[in-house]
């Protein structure tokens, strides 16, 4: 069978791709700094290897094959899915010249000293050049993808499949009107103390704490491992091995815990995918050439943040584990309540840097940014007015002045290496999470009076039944509405951010 | 250039065949228990993808023009040698027929489990028939290899190029002839205290002294790092990031760091290889398929017990050292002396087991090995007589009986993966060791010296200079005649073993 043959040559492209997700865990966890220059090599080779197999003869003879072969099964059947979606990559693919890709990876490496050089001198008009040459490059690359209303759709296609620039702005103006107030209201307000999350806390507590804590959502460790990098991150090869990282710094204790509970939840939802998924474009972004059962990073952003925000920081959790937390570090809590360690951990005010935002005010950080990266690509905004246009949307949008281009439009990696269309999926998964956790508690009462007595296991169950389990066989949309009844709603996002915040804050409602 | 192609792509072998290693190297020291069934897959693909690429028609394309454009360079120019090695390993690769390499990898994935369980019962039956099977798919490869004079002759080629049957014969008579008089001696002789090293050695202090040991002979850290496994080993990924691991007893000492030294010499070999060979055919294996600079697992082998066995365990060492093994160990040595110490790290004694066999001994766990494999290969010893056979073999050289299968002909991994042909490269390694030191101390005598003040560097430099910075550029038998003006000499270690052991037990001359 054809079929047979597709799966055998996909699986093997899913290993190549697997392969090159552990080389780059390992260079951020445990390489020695003198591999960097041969392991980007490495991963070239790999990546290459991989793109090279998925539009091989083999698998497009395999999949003319194949086509044929499962015409007659339902159109949303793994089996149809998985054909459809392989021709879909090869086509996308062989959209985009090589020697486009070649200038887009040459530059992307390049990119980053150039990048960091200019950060670290706070000077954007160093990194202006390469950046308008990456534009350059974002809107080719636009082009040979095809789009419909606007070319910025094209580059958000590998991230967040579907998603129009029309679409984000109607949403957006829709999460502005609702948040501002409470952003504003807030400033006005009298902040909760927080003086206790800056006292010293022990690196080793600190890990042990945040690997218990994630454990106890459902991170399972037979299939996990958690380690320290600068930046948190989840990454899987295959979902019988999901691995996090998480931060620690011994003068503030959230970063730890928090970025293990956000990364717990990426990981859950790869290891929640269908085990008959596993090696099969079901769990390959084919598109994206990256080993991932999650259906787009908007979905997969849903889960870090379902169970970091509703889950971790709500006051259900607190009451369940603040004895716990106290017991970790004997001694550093014992003058502060449940209560005020809740409004600590959510306190809300304006920032500068995206990364440290709250649950808040980041969407702000993102707001900003998709816009001024559509407004880069359509050519309505030049690179040389990107500062100025960061500056006023910061203080548009937060009311905060921007001291300096390090802590403005130079803060994120991201452009260094000419990724463009990516902001997009914190904000969409931010939604999602308040539509999928709304759902979930008026659909079964049970999964509240759960969480309310620690116990993860309903919620785990019913995200699991609706999201994880799907793999990347349903549309991120298609999975919004069998779970929720609709697609993409910013009201329950709403709903909840001011529902909490009016509580934490005592503001009228 | 064709020439220049042929390094692409072979760089691209090379990287393939680096990420395999890491892949491997992850699984050994970092994987959570659930990776180990795709894993396998994955590194199985890997290898397929490596051998297809150097076996492909754009590798042989290139191949064909670059031996054109390479003629009229010197025979042991690298570009010489690296179009040999290419044409010699896809010859090599290609007179295998894919059936047999199937059926070889399927009974070697099945093997171990069947191996394990034979060895948990010590019951030799139950793995038989599998080893059966083994020993006629190696002789159907060693067949397809082909071979002048004995089949075991192509199974050795692998791992020691050019190595004969009837080599290691004469080579091993005489090393028996030599070390057996020593064996029989030291059976007499009152054997040195060595309670002290039972003692209680932290783990944390043994993992830092066996690592500050690692570095002061001239691991460098900036491309390496030591972690602990149940069984050391070393791997490379390039020149520019190799590792090492080694075990640790909290009640037994020597194990981690003599473990740290041994492979510490391994890295030193490819740490040391010409920075303009990395990703060349002269840093990878393409008959093995594995990416290392190392000529051979017998050079590779030299360079690990020259530095564990004629640095690590000499008098002088311990002389520079005792005083920091105590301070490591606060209180546990204060009752030993330097040369108590010295003694008891070179003990010899019988025993069963080859891995913690002494170095005086251990030749003999390997010349048993070598001389039942091949009479396995040539069928002048059959499966079913193999544990008399080695229980015989134990008595005559050992002069101690086996108590049962799991600590005799089960003991070792090896054959459940249908691995054989590997194993003369220890004994090898250590004639090669001892040729080496005894050349470089006295063509250049300030080598001794500086040993003796514990500066390791004119060694390295020295070693670096004859061994290492060549990768595979010479064959292993080139490079110990460029060294030391011969080939394989057995005498040089033999007067080590003689002058060491006579000197430690009081033996007369």
């Amino acid at each position: 069978m054809s079929y047979d043959k597709l799966i055998e040559v996909s699986g093997r492209v899913n290993d190549l791709l697997n392969a090159g997700s552990i080389l780059s865990w390992d260079a951020r966890t445990m390489m020695p700094k003198g591999g960097s220059e041969t392991r980007s090599k490495q991963l070239a080779t790999l990546a290459v290897a991989a793109r090279d197999l998925l539009c091989s003869d083999e698998m497009k003879r395999a999949l003319d094959g194949a086509e044929a072969e499962v015409k007659g099964r339902a159109e949303d059947s793994p089996e149809r899915r998985i054909v459809a979606q392989v021709r879909e990559a090869i086509d996308y693919h062989e959209r985009i010249p090589s020697e486009l890709l070649r200038r887009k990876t040459e530059l992307g490496s390049a990119g980053h000293d150039i990048w960091a050089e200019a950060r670290e001198k706070a000077d954007f008009s160093i990194f202006a050049p390469a950046l308008k040459t990456m534009v350059e490059i974002s809107r080719e690359m636009a082009e040979a993808i095809g789009y419909e209303e606007h070319p910025y759709d094209a580059l958000m296609y590998r991230f967040e499949p579907g998603t129009t620039t029309a679409q984000l702005r109607t949403l957006f103006s829709r999460l502005r009107e609702g948040m501002l107030p409470l952003v504003r209201a807030i400033a006005e307000a009298e902040q909760p103390r927080s003086d206790f999350l800056y006292r010293n806390y022990p690196v080793e507590a600190q890990m042990g704490f945040a690997l218990k804590m994630a454990e106890r959502i459902g991170y399972d460790l037979d299939r996990g491992r958690l380690d320290t990098t600068v930046h948190p991150f989840e990454i899987s090869f295959t979902r019988n091995d999901v691995r996090i990282t998480t931060r620690v710094n011994p003068a503030y204790m959230p970063m730890s815990l928090f970025g293990a509970l956000h990364e717990a939840g990426h990981a859950m939802y790869e290891q929640g995918a269908d085990p008959a998924y596993v090696r099969t474009p079901l769990a390959t972004d084919l598109v994206g050439l990256y080993a991932v059962s999650g259906v787009s990073f908007g979905a997969h952003e849903s889960q870090s943040r379902l169970w970091e925000n509703h889950v971790g920081r709500s006051r259900a959790f607190w009451e369940n584990h603040f004895g716990e937390i106290r017991a970790a570090y004997p001694g550093t809590l014992d003058d502060v309540s449940a209560t005020e360690f809740y409004r600590a951990i959510n306190r809300s005010r304006p920032s500068l840097i995206r990364v440290e935002a709250d649950e808040l005010t980041y969407d702000f950080h993102i707001m900003l940014r998709v816009e001024l990266e559509s407004r880069l690509i359509d050519g309505s905004l030049s690179v040389e007015d990107l500062p100025e246009a960061w500056n006023a949307g910061m203080k548009d949008y937060l009311g905060i002045e921007v001291p300096d281009d390090a802590q403005g439009v130079l803060q994120d990696v991201h452009w260094s290496s000419g990724q463009i269309g990516t902001f997009c999926n914190y904000t969409i998964g931010n939604i999602m999470a308040a539509q999928l956790f709304e759902t979930a508690v008026t659909a079964d009462p049970g999964i509240r009076t759960a969480l309310d007595g620690a116990d993860y296991a309903p919620l785990r169950g019913w995200l699991n039944q609706h999201v994880a389990r799907h793999g990347r066989r349903y549309s991120r949309d298609e999975l919004l509405v069998n779970a929720t009844g609709r697609a993409l709603d910013p009201e329950p996002y709403l709903r909840h951010l001011t529902s909490k915040y009016s509580e934490i804050y005592g503001l009228a409602a």
